[in-house]
This record gives C-alpha cells, sequence and structure tokens, in this order.
C-alpha cells in the first residue's frame, strides 16, 4: 500500500464520499483538475485537510463519530440525534442488510471484512466477497471523515462573506456507503451504488453564518446484456423511490445518471442508468434524509430478483468475452472519469478500498465491433443512445 | 469510435507521438492538466490545432509528408533529405522489421494492419496482431502528424521575443513509431517502445527566429517473473546502444525511465524499466536522429531472444493469475498516468490505436500480497525499488 503522510487530503475515496464534489486538492500539493463536472451547482471545494493516517482495527466500534457528535452515547440511533448520527445508523444498516443479502444468494461464502479507524474521529469498514459462487467481485464499504477545508471554499459556498473577512479553516464532517457488485454470469448485471452526507460547521469567527450540508449518491446498473424485463424492473424501482418524495426526482436523477456515467472518448456510458444526485440541499433536511435512506433500501429489491432470474443462466465462451469487454470499459470509465476513483488515487487514500470497484477481470480487444443487430449491439445501442426504460 | 470535431488538438495520441511534451490543451477546450512531468526541461506546449479527420486508406502511401517536405518525390530516404523525410523513413523500416520479427516468432498469426491519412498532410499505420500463438496482443504503430501550435509556446520555447511581438501560429511537425507487445507465456515479458521526433517551421513573421526540434522516446520492458539474464541482458542492449553516442546516456535515460513508468498510487513502478528520454535537443541533430535510430534497431536484439527462450516455458493458473495481476497495473499506469494515453482519450484521437496498448485481459484481486521471499514478491520488490541491473 502506498505510504501515508500524515497531513494529505481528506480523501474520502475509499467510498467516493466526496466524489463529485468539486473537492479539488490544493493547487500546492497537487497539479490536478478534475474534469468539468456534468452538473455543478455548488462551489469549488478546494481544501487543504489534515488527517490522520488510518489504523486497523480489530473490532467493529459502534460508532466512527466524534464524542461531540454522540459518539460517546448509545443514542445515536434515535430520531432525535443529528442527522450525522443518523447518516451513520442509516449506511450501516445498509451495509450490513446488503451483506447479507449477498451472502444469503451466495450460499457458502462470505465477505471479509476490514474495519479502520483514524485517532481523531472517523473511520470505515471495508467488506469484500471474492470469487464466490454468483459474484466474482462484490465490495460494501462505509466510512466517516472529519476534515477541514479553507475558508474560500465555505466563502464560495454561501457567497455572504465579504473579502476583508478572514476566518479560520471550516471543519467539515463526510460520510457515506459504496459499492460495486461484479457477478459471474454474464447475462446477471454489475450493480453500483453511492449514497454520502457533508456538512460543515458553523464557523466559529463569524457570527451568524451557518452550517453548510448536502447528499448525494446514486444507483446504476450495468448488464452485457438486455433484458428488457430486468431494465424496466430496476429503473421502476427507482422510480418508486424517488416518486415517494417528488415527481421531478426520477426524470431530473436519471439523466443526471446517464450524464454522469460518461465514457467520452467511447460515446458510450458504462451501462444502462439509474439515477444519480449530488450537491443536494435545496429540500428539507430531513426529507433528504429520509430519501437516502429509501434509495439504499431499495437496492435490494431493484437488484437480488434480477440476480435470482439470471444467475444460473447457460453461457458460453462467447459471452463470457463480451461481458469480459463491458469489464473493460467499467475499468476504463473508473479509472478515468469517476471523480471519487481519480480524487483517491491522486490524494493517497486507501487503494485496496479504492480499487475494489474494478472487476475481477477484464478485456480489451482491438477494434471489436458488434454485428449490428447482434445482442451485443443491442447493449452498445443503448449505451450510445440512453433510452428511457419506464 | 468518438465522433471527431474537425477542429481539434493535434492528438497523436496513437502512438504517444507528443506524449512526453507537454502538451496542454487549450484552457478553453479542455479544464485538464497533465500531472506534474517528471522531467521538465522545455516549455508548457498548450496549443489549440486545427486537424482533420482522418480518412480511412486502402493502400500504404510512400510517404504521410507533405509534398514540401519531400513528400512528393521519391528521395526521401537519402541522406541529403530532410530529418523529417529520414525520420519518417527509419519508423517506417522499424515498423517493418519488428513485425516481420514477431510474424516469424509466431509463425502463422499475422498483423492486421490499418492505415488512415489526413488529407493536409500526415497519416498513420496501425498493425495488431491478437491472439497469436505467442503474443496475446502485438500493437506497432507509426504516425505524421501536422499541426499548428500558438506563438506563445514557440516563444515559451526560444525564450527571446518581447512580449510587444505578436507572431502568428507556428506549424508542427511530429513523427513517432510507439508499440507495445504482450505476450502470452508469463514468463515471457512485455515490452514496450516508442520515439518520436518533433519539429517547429521557423515563424515567419519573427526575422531570424530558428526551427524547433527535438526527439523523445525510450524503450521499456515489463515481466510478471524476474529472470536475472533476461533483465541483463535487455539493459545490456539498451546500454550498448546509448553507449555508443555518449557515457551519459544510459545512466540519465535508465533513471528516467524509472521515475516515469511510476504508478504513485501503488509506489512501484510499472515493470523494471529500460530507457526513457524527452525534449532532446542538446546534441547535435545527426547525432540524435542516429541516436533514435539505433535505439529503435535495437528492439529486436534485445526483446526477441528473450521470448524465444521463455515463451513455452510451462506454467500453471497461478502464473497466470500474476502475469494478470501485473497485467491490471499496466492498464492502471496506462489509463491513469500515461501522457500520450490520457491526453489522446481527451482529446479524441484514434481510440482504437491509442487503447491497442492494452492489454488482451487483467485482473484485480481484493488486496493481493504475494508472500515474502516467494517469486511474485520479488518481482514486487524490483518494481518498488528500482535496482542496477548492470
Amino acid at each position: 500500500m502506498a505510504s501515508h503522510s500524515s497531513t494529505l487530503f481528506a480523501s474520502p475515496s475509499s467510498f467516493n464520499l466526496l466524489s463529485s464534489h468539486r473537492l479539488n486538492p490544493s493547487p500546492k500539493y497537487f497539479n490536478l483538475r478534475f474534469p468539468r463536472p456534468v452538473k455543478t451547482r455548488h462551489f469549488d471545494l478546494r481544501c487543504s485537510v489534515s488527517i490522520e493516517k488510518e489504523v486497523p482495527e480489530t473490532e467493529r466500534p459502534f460508532t466512527f463519530l466524534r464524542d461531540s457528535d454522540g459518539g460517546g452515547t448509545q443514542s445515536s440511533s434515535s430520531s432525535s440525534s443529528s442527522v450525522r448520527a443518523r447518516f451513520e445508523t442509516m449506511i450501516r444498516t445498509a451495509q450490513d442488510k446488503v451483506c447479507e443479502a449477498i451472502e444469503a444468494v451466495e450460499g457458502g461464502p462470505k465477505f471479509k471484512e476490514d474495519v479502520w479507524s483514524r485517532p481523531g474521529g472517523g473511520g470505515g469498514i471495508s467488506r469484500v466477497l471474492q470469487d464466490g459462487n454468483v459474484w466474482e467481485k462484490a465490495g460494501v464499504n462505509v466510512s466517516v471523515v472529519y476534515g477541514v477545508m479553507p475558508p474560500e471554499a465555505y466563502r464560495a459556498a454561501k457567497g455572504t462573506a465579504t473579502s476583508d473577512q478572514k476566518p479560520g479553516p471550516v471543519p467539515f464532517f463526510a460520510a457515506g456507503i459504496s459499492s460495486v457488485l461484479h457477478p459471474k454470469n454474464p447475462f446477471a448485471p454489475t450493480l453500483h451504488f453511492n449514497y454520502r452526507y457533508f456538512e460543515t460547521d458553523a464557523p466559529k469567527d463569524v457570527p451568524g453564518a451557518p452550517r453548510q450540508w448536502w447528499f448525494g449518491g446514486g444507483t446504476d446498473f450495468t448488464p452485457a446484456y438486455i433484458f428488457e424485463e430486468d431494465v424496466k424492473h430496476f429503473h421502476s424501482v427507482q422510480k418508486q423511490a424517488c416518486d415517494k418524495f417528488d415527481p421531478s426526482f426520477y426524470p431530473r436523477f436519471k439523466k443526471w445518471c446517464d450524464d454522469y456515467f460518461y465514457i467520452k472518448h467511447r460515446n458510450e456510458r458504462r451501462g444502462l442508468g439509474g439515477i444519480f444526485f449530488d450537491d443536494l440541499n435545496d429540500f428539507d433536511q430531513e426529507m433528504l434524509l429520509s430519501f437516502a435512506t429509501e434509495c439504499a433500501s431499495s437496492v435490494i429489491p431493484a437488484y437480488i430478483p434480477i440476480i435470482e432470474k439470471r444467475k444460473d443462466t447457460p453461457f458460453n465462451d462467447q459471452h463470457k468475452a463480451w461481458q469480459q469487454l463491458r469489464r473493460g470499459r467499467y475499468v476504463e470509465f473508473n479509472l478515468v472519469y469517476d471523480r471519487g476513483t481519480t480524487f483517491g488515487l491522486k490524494t493517497g487514500g486507501r487503494i485496496e478500498s479504492i480499487l475494489v470497484s474494478l472487476p475481477l477481470s477484464a478485456r480489451w480487444e482491438y477494434d471489436h465491433k458488434p454485428e449490428e443487430g447482434t445482442e451485443e449491439w443491442k447493449l452498445l445501442d443503448a449505451c450510445i443512445n440512453p433510452k428511457e426504460w419506464l
């Protein structure tokens, strides 16, 4: 593993936590810019963060929160506790439930767990099931990060402070769950989901300046072959989750997903989409916490029935080779475009957690073009021309 | 393939031509910066280039040069002709010889050739042999590019013009050969080589301003297992080529190679190095043309004897899996760090030519750590701690 310096960017990359938040490393540390994000509503958060090196833990702690956030009490799951505490509870519950559902389908193979913490607060749980009966690689990670962002980022977000104000750095909190599930059977789709919450402290030296917060995340799926009933089922579960909160959510977040998971150099999407949103704070905070919870709870009903249906479908070498080529596209997206991954690689996060999103194996054939009208061509066509599935 | 706009950067990425020349896309087109180059001696060349879309050709033309560069005559191989013409002849000869040598080892399978040109001059020949008897993927590409760079880049290079001078854009010429050879047998090493020449016109509107030129390139190899005699043989052939020209070349270019092919997030080199140089113009131009020619000629004696020795070595699944993991590292380097690849992907080059450098297949296992003292561990150790092999 790469060595860590004691002063680093907060690298939430092990679960793509801040991935979509225009988190640019400080120019003095990294000569790097993210590609222009598909949606920019918030601010360009360039922050240099003092963050400690992670320490392996032998047991899962009850919470990764600092005591001041309710980490010292057993009450963090109560609805009266902070959003930080309730979000952590939500992602850890989601991790447990998704892992249980996967192990139930696997029928034997179990997740391997790595727990780590940082002395000053925060930490994470990485769970990986590799070379199972059904999945070649399944990773489900949660993480909590405490960091400090420079005042410019906070001011840019609010647009209120005048230039002669010189407030100090603003502490922030971030927590998230991130998962990529790559099945073995070429007719069973890959799934990715990721939900995260970000919150700053209220700056102490600027009276009246408020706490900032937002939610981000999404669930998208990537089959190698199209079964229209599967795609419709997956999207309809996403839509149901969205529709419980706002009728604009599904169409807006479906398009955002198609725009985000775009492999520009191929003019292809990585897969058949789902939902994706970021910087979401223009709704009631409690409503958005419920929405993120609903989305995370929808992963199992959206995905597991499809896996049950496709995991034992007979396939030949040609089907497997096509799946491997699409895995190659997955690698291209994640290493070239995904902001969480590219940010994590540049800033020295826990590499094995970041790259657990890569498939166990992938393939690149020179100038491969599926013949028009074939099942492979149909998938490629849907990646080039995103469709309305519902 | 991605669609091309008619106004693009000169994308020589199909053969990593300008890859190491700090070629940054114009900020107005791309919000992208290369990671800080390992060696920066020349200038930051930000250029917006009008370049036409490539056109497939049914036959190899005698030359890709414009008539004004001697492209209309049959004399471009004579020693009295321009460096442009002689460099093109050199790389096309090298392409032919390397492909012949590979086909001779393959004993049956042949390269597939794609030829393309641009109406205003320039073009390329991509040759790929996939799923052969010995190599899983062998790509050998040559290309010639005519483009235009903004005057700022030229002025920065010379450091002579005053700020009130407003010369126009400066035409440039670039030509190169690039090759990646991935064998099937896990005991047979992957080879990459790449030699390129870059030249500007003399600016017409600044009297006395000279033509700029430089050479770049290198040959490096990437085994999955160390046979010390192979590594010594490979490096000694590189050293012999260097020593014919300057005693400083081998130690300097060996270190440059170790520095360039560095996977920062892993703290590992991609492989066991070789030579790498860039922006080379502080020697006699004829001498450097001879040096690049000598390097390209050294590919076959440096590599083919190793392949002959290892191509039929018996191996098991564990050896193959380790090779596949190292192929994963190759993908990580090429997609995340290699300047030719990342530049090409951002600027719309011929994607299939750019990504022919990727292996046919690759593998990522979560948290794989070879046991200390094993052959796999020895390779990894040599990638983490570059050695002097001679």
